[in-house]
């Protein structure tokens, strides 16, 4: 099955610091008119840093949600700009560490009922210890935590950003299959 | 760690149909003075619904990223709506199956940088299985996968719907623990 959705019209309505929103007038396949709200923004890296059998997370708070989340670090992606080259940044900037090894193991969308946003994501490992070097504007730290505790952290609720929940879980299992 | 950000000022500056963009105006833990655009939702109830070693999921086009997804059933949820039964709702609506037995399992921001938007997400097992009735404007179809073919969906890149991937990581370790 394959049911699209043409498009008849589209306007941007909002511009924003880090997305726009288009409203979109489409046709379904049932011949109705309907409209669809989508923000558009260029994506992001996200990185799954792994040490020996334990995972860096950064702690930030969250405006949108007003809560500070555990979360993977990721950082958001300029129009055009490799993900890669971001991933390496965004895990040095946030974390300290350098990664040897990058690999893209998952590409997701974490709200495509109304974002086009798509998050690329590495696993990291062989990984250096440096300094950190956030944004000025940019209140972030970062913890190694044990795998088995992180998992934990999200069976009880304390870890409960859905692109971590994802990556943690991942990792896990793809750690596991490899031992 | 818990730096806030306060609230200084606030105006809705876009009213959507499925969400609404507020923006604010901030004050960082440096006294410093930011911007914070908000999309602001009601969140959905998610569905993992089980029988034995398979897996219930949809097959939907979504417009904002213009691609099918192969997602867990779930549905937008009114302000005040009881989450609960919302998923009892949706999953007849998408899939036909009631469940016997809900059972809450995760929370989930799909995307806390940008959007106040809560996952309930709900493991249905127990199932009868009766009628799909989908809205009329909704084409949706739903399918039953071996939760093993839906791992190797996620790990090949076929399903990678955020909300999706986790949902299906957590459940499967789950049901491997209680074996």
């Amino acid at each position: 099955m394959d049911y699209c959705e043409k498009t008849l019209s589209g306007k941007v309505v909002y511009e924003g610091t880090i997305f726009n929103v288009e409203k979109l007038t489409v046709e379904l396949p049932n011949g109705h008119i309907a409209s669809r709200d989508i923000i558009r923004n260029p994506g992001a890296a996200v990185i799954i840093p792994i040490i020996d059998d334990c995972i860096v997370l950064v702690e930030q708070f969250r405006k949108a949600a007003e809560k500070t989340f555990i979360e993977l670090p990721a950082g958001k992606l300029e129009y055009g700009e490799d993900p890669e080259a971001c991933a390496e940044r965004e895990l040095k900037e946030e974390t300290g560490y350098s990664a040897k090894k990058l690999e893209k193991v998952l590409s997701l969308y974490p709200a495509p009922a109304f974002a086009d946003e798509i998050l690329h994501i590495y696993l990291a490992t062989d990984l250096e210890k440096g300094e950190a070097t956030p944004d000025e504007d940019e209140f972030i730290s970062s913890k190694a935590y044990k795998i088995e505790d992180a998992l934990a952290m999200i069976d009880e609720g304390t870890i409960n950003d859905g692109k971590t929940v994802a990556g943690i879980l991942f990792a896990s299992r793809l750690l596991n299959r490899s031992k």
